[in-house]
This record gives C-alpha cells, structure tokens and sequence, in this order.
C-alpha cells in the first residue's frame, strides 16, 4: 500500500463518532407522562435511561478525544493493517448505543450489564491496539502503556463482576472514566 | 496537553450539529391520514409538531453560527478544558431531538415544557461557559456578555413559567431566537 | 459579519445531505414476506416505496451537485444572509425524508403527494434563492436564470396538480429531474 | 462542466459511509431477555442479526477502503458522469442496511438472501465501473481488472444461489471479503 494521507481517515472516524453519540440520545424513550396526575415521582423510570446515556455519552467522548490526539501523531498512513485496525475499533463503536439501550430497559440484570461491558471492553482493547500499531509505525518510543491497559482490564472484569454483584459491574464500568479524569493523570500524560 | 488543531474539533462538532438537526425532522410522526373522507382540517394534529420541530431547528441553527464565528477566533486548542466544555455543550445538543418529540406529543403539558427548557437552558449557558474559555485561551478581551446572558435567563425562567402559564412557558422559548434576529443586534455584534 | 472561510458551511451542509440522502433507505419498510408460499408477486407492495425512494434521491443528489458547483464561486462568506437561507434551505431538505413515507405509504392519495410537492417546492425555491445570493456578493453577472425557475415552477403546479389527477401530479414531480438530465442543458450551463 | 475540487466529493462520501456503517447497528433489535430464568442459549437468536450485522460491516469498510484509495488518484473532478457514478454507488450503499436487517429477519428464505445479493451486486459493479472511469479520465493506464470483476461476479451468482441451496448463497456472500483478505492479494495489488 502506497502511504495515503489522513484526511478521510480522521473525516470517516469522526463521522462515526458522531452518529454514535448521537445516536445514544435517540435510544432515549419519550416517556407515558400521566398528564392529569403528574408527580415529580412519575419520571423515576427515565433515571436508568440517563444514567446509562451519560455514561456511554461520557464513554465514546473519552475515545473520540483520544483518537483526536492519536492522529496528531502521524501526518501519512503507511501500513493497511493501521485503517483496518481503526475500522475494527469502530465496528465495537458502533455497537454502543445498541448495549446501552439493551442495558437500560434491563439494569438490574446481570447479562444486560455484561453485554455491554463486551464491547466497551473490545472497543477498548481494539483501540489500545491502534494505538500501540500507530505508535510503532511512526518509530515513536513512547507509547502510553498504563493508559492503554485501564481501559481493558477494567472493562474485562465487568464482563464477569455483574454475575457476582450488579453494583460491582456498574462501579468497575465506572473506573475507567473516573480515572481519565484524576487530575494527576492528565497532567502528566495528556 | 500540546497544542492541536481544531480541525476535527470542527469536524466532530459540524457531525453532530448536523445529525441532530436532520433528527428532528426524523420525530414527526407520519400522520393517518383518513384517505376517503380527507378534509384539510385533518392536517390540525400535525401543527404541534411542525412548530416545535421549527422552533428546535432555528435553535440548534443558532447554536451552529454562533459555534461557527467562534472557531474562527482561534487556531490551535491549547486547553483540555476547551474540549471538554465542547463536548458538555453537545451532550446537551444530542438530547434536542429527543425534548422535541416529548413536548410536541404533550403540547398542553408543564412538565414537557419544562424538560425542554431544562435541555435548552443546558445547551446555551455550556456554550456562553465554552465562549468564554475560547476568548478567555485567546488573550481576548473582547467578551460578548449581553449575547452570553440573554438565551440562558430566558431559558431558565422557561423552565418555571409553564408551571404558571403554558402561553408564557412557549413565549419566553420564543424570545432567544427572537432577540438573535433583531436588526439592531445583527449589526452591531455579529 | 466578518467575512469567514466557507469550510465549515461546506461540510455542516454536506453532513446534511449525508443525513438526509442516508435515512431516505430507513424509512424503507421491512417487508412481513410469506416465507412458506412465496411469489414473485408478494414484492409489488414494496414497488411504490422504491420508486418514491429513488425519486428523492436523485432529488437530493441533484440539490448535492447543484450546492457542490454554487460552493465553488466564493471562499469566504461575507453576509450572514448567506448563512441563513442555507439554513433556510436545509430545513427543507431535513423535511424530504419525512414526507417521501408519507407519500410512500399513501401513493393515490392527493394530499399525500401535495405535501411532498410543497418541501420540494420549499427545497427548490429556497436553492434558488440562495443562488441568487450567492452570485450577487460575488459581484458575478452570470445568474443562471432558466435554471432557478424550473425547480420552482415544476413543484408549484405539481401541489395543485394531484387534487385533479394523480398521475399529472407525478409527472410535475418528475420533470426537474429529467430536465436536468437532459443532454443539450448539461452542456452548456453546467 | 469546469474542473472541481475533490474535497466536497469526499466528504459527502465519507458522511454516507459513516451513517450507513453506523445505521447497520441500529438495525439490530433489542432481545426481550427473559430476566428470571435466563439461560446463555437465550441470546441464540441474537446470532444472526450479529453475523449479517457483520457481513455487512466489513462489506461497507472494504467498499470505504476502496473508495478512500481510489480518491488518491486524482485532485479534481473534470467530467460530471464521475460525480453521477459516485451518487449511483451511493444510492446502493444506502440500502445495505436495510437488506441486512430483510436477511437477517429472514435468514433461511432465499428471497431475502437474494434481495441482499442483488443490492450488493449493484454496490460492486457501480464501484467497478466508477473506479474505471477514474482511472479512465486520469490517463491511468493501470486499471485493477481483477479486483473489479471479483465483487461484481460471485455477488451476481449469489442472487441466484439462494434458490438451490441457502448455504451455497451464504459462501458465495462470503468469498468478496474473503478474496480482499487473501495475503498474497494485499501484497500485490493494495
């Protein structure tokens, strides 16, 4: 493959992303309101929607404001195996607004909760492994480990948790945000 | 964070402007329409979600000029906070369609009314917040305060109102996008 | 307005016709096929759907090479009156999804076909307009006047029309498009 | 028609790529998971929306590949039958989803596998045939003969396929990709 330049690359992925998160929104359901007897009470049943939508919302922007930087690395790209490595994560991104509906009509069952720890964790992963192959290919010694295995672990073993404990799923699918954002983490390598 | 160009800031930005502008349209249910004995009168029901469908459009149009002169201001994006605030205000953005098809389908109902200001009220003051660091970042003094102010009062009070009056509720929706055509301020600050 | 770079016009419309062109196919209906006894036959349900849906797209593909060739007069967007009819413009165009199923799943009924004829009327009018702009801040003397009004003019009649014949109403709908293609035109004005 | 920029053409594309890709997940149905007695061999059904799901995931990025190669070729357009060729393409990218969600509702009747064929049948040899003429007006002389024979021939088998035997119309579905993976082949020609 002769080296090709970026721009459809970054334009292909960032529409991709933001279909994605936009599509979370859409999932959203307009609830039943009781219009003659409306309590605060009756929009109880729209919190796991939000819950789950701000989580995933929070999700694919960690993602999309990595693979932002990501491209700042590399002005050409060199090897097919780095689009089709991209194409791979974005099939798991794809795939997101799909397991946060499925486990927002069913937060209190564990399979729900594993489902959708699947593919953040081969989202995950998938983007790890981009990043690690960018990296390489542009002879560039540093390669943020610690970032890249977080993500991963934590969302492997989500997979498993909800099985044992429901609110340990939910606790290990919210690490990996929480830790992106400490600020001694993005200050020293972001 | 190194500096980095805006390019897929605007890019990311322009995708999700414009899949939750075309959504909208995607909410507007396709009316029955009794084929035999049709009378024009039978368009009525369509009227709520034709006038909240273009009340939402010109929203979210203003947002995107107002975004558009924004990122003229700049060059490179120098803060992590910048992006971040972006992405806050497009959380808010994706959740339009969705407070669109919930008020249009409880077009006399407060509390439809009221999540829609709440989403409204959301997206204006994180994006008078993203301004600010934008010209803040740019050494900028010049700091459009009255345009910052204006869309999140009114929207905030349009969250109260419809308690009170659904009239008033619907008219102080109106006046953001009322006070963004007015000759004068076209003029003199845009 | 301080005159601005046409990049982000350019592709905030171009997410919309993306959009627009794309959920066209989604209002396709799956179809319930009989899978024990099926014929040929059992398709020609699906027959008015397809052809409405190739109708819009070479619809909205002619609108995309029309704004494509107009984008490439200026570089920079001195008015915001510019802006703004394309917005104006694009409302419609978010619209022809919307009404492609609802004269899709209503073929022989006339006000189905009206309200279609009247978005593409608003599309084409709105276009011409736009153009008209366009080309004026550019101080460019060559307006193609035959152009602008055909659109107009065919989905002006093609409203009236289906109230007195359906099939009239269709062959208004159809004219734009096969004048467009018509070989001796494409010579000499595009 | 005057000499254009590609940047238009390409973003336009890359917009309808990316819904149509990201779309292809929206199509698969959220399973009523039976909650209390769950078993794994509940998510059985879930199988064949994920296998057409990715049938056509990797269909559409070898299709984006293609086209992101192909536009290296040139910097402007010259002739409007390659902007035409590009939107007839297009119009057969739009419909994959939603023959993957007709097939996968249907997985052991031959029309719906057909249907399917006969969509991607008109992706491929539109491609072939816009990436002859690319090559064509670029004075090119080395047009890829193989690779735009392969997609075009076993998709058209596949249409008939189905009627003899569904598992020789999934194989048939199968070698396109396939063939584009073969080791030997990359090296060669990508």
């Amino acid at each position: 493959m002769e080296p090709t330049n970026k721009v459809r690359f970054e334009s292909f992925s960032d529409g991709v992303f933001a279909i994605a998160i936009t599509l979370l929104a859409l999932e959203l359901h307009v609830p039943a309101l009781n219009t003659i007897n409306f309590k605060a009470a009756d929009l109880i049943p729209l919190i796991p929607g939000v819950m789950t939508f701000v989580l995933s919302f929070i999700a694919i922007a960690i993602f999309w404001v990595n693979h932002h930087q990501l491209t700042q690395v590399f002005t050409t790209i060199s090897r097919r195996r780095i689009l089709w490595l991209n194409i791979f994560f974005l099939l798991f991104l794809t795939l997101i607004p799909f397991v946060t509906e499925t486990m927002s009509s069913n937060v209190l069952f564990a399979p729900a909760i594993s489902i959708y720890a699947v593919i953040l964790f081969g989202a995950s992963a998938s983007f790890s492994w981009l990043r690690y192959w960018i990296h390489k290919s542009c002879n560039d010694g540093h390669i943020p480990m610690l970032r890249s295995i977080i993500g991963p672990i934590f969302y492997f073993l989500a997979i498993i948790a909800p099985f044992f404990s429901i609110e340990l799923g939910y606790l290990l699918l919210a690490i990996p945000p929480l830790f992106y954002f400490l600020p001694k983490h993005s200050t020293s390598s972001l």
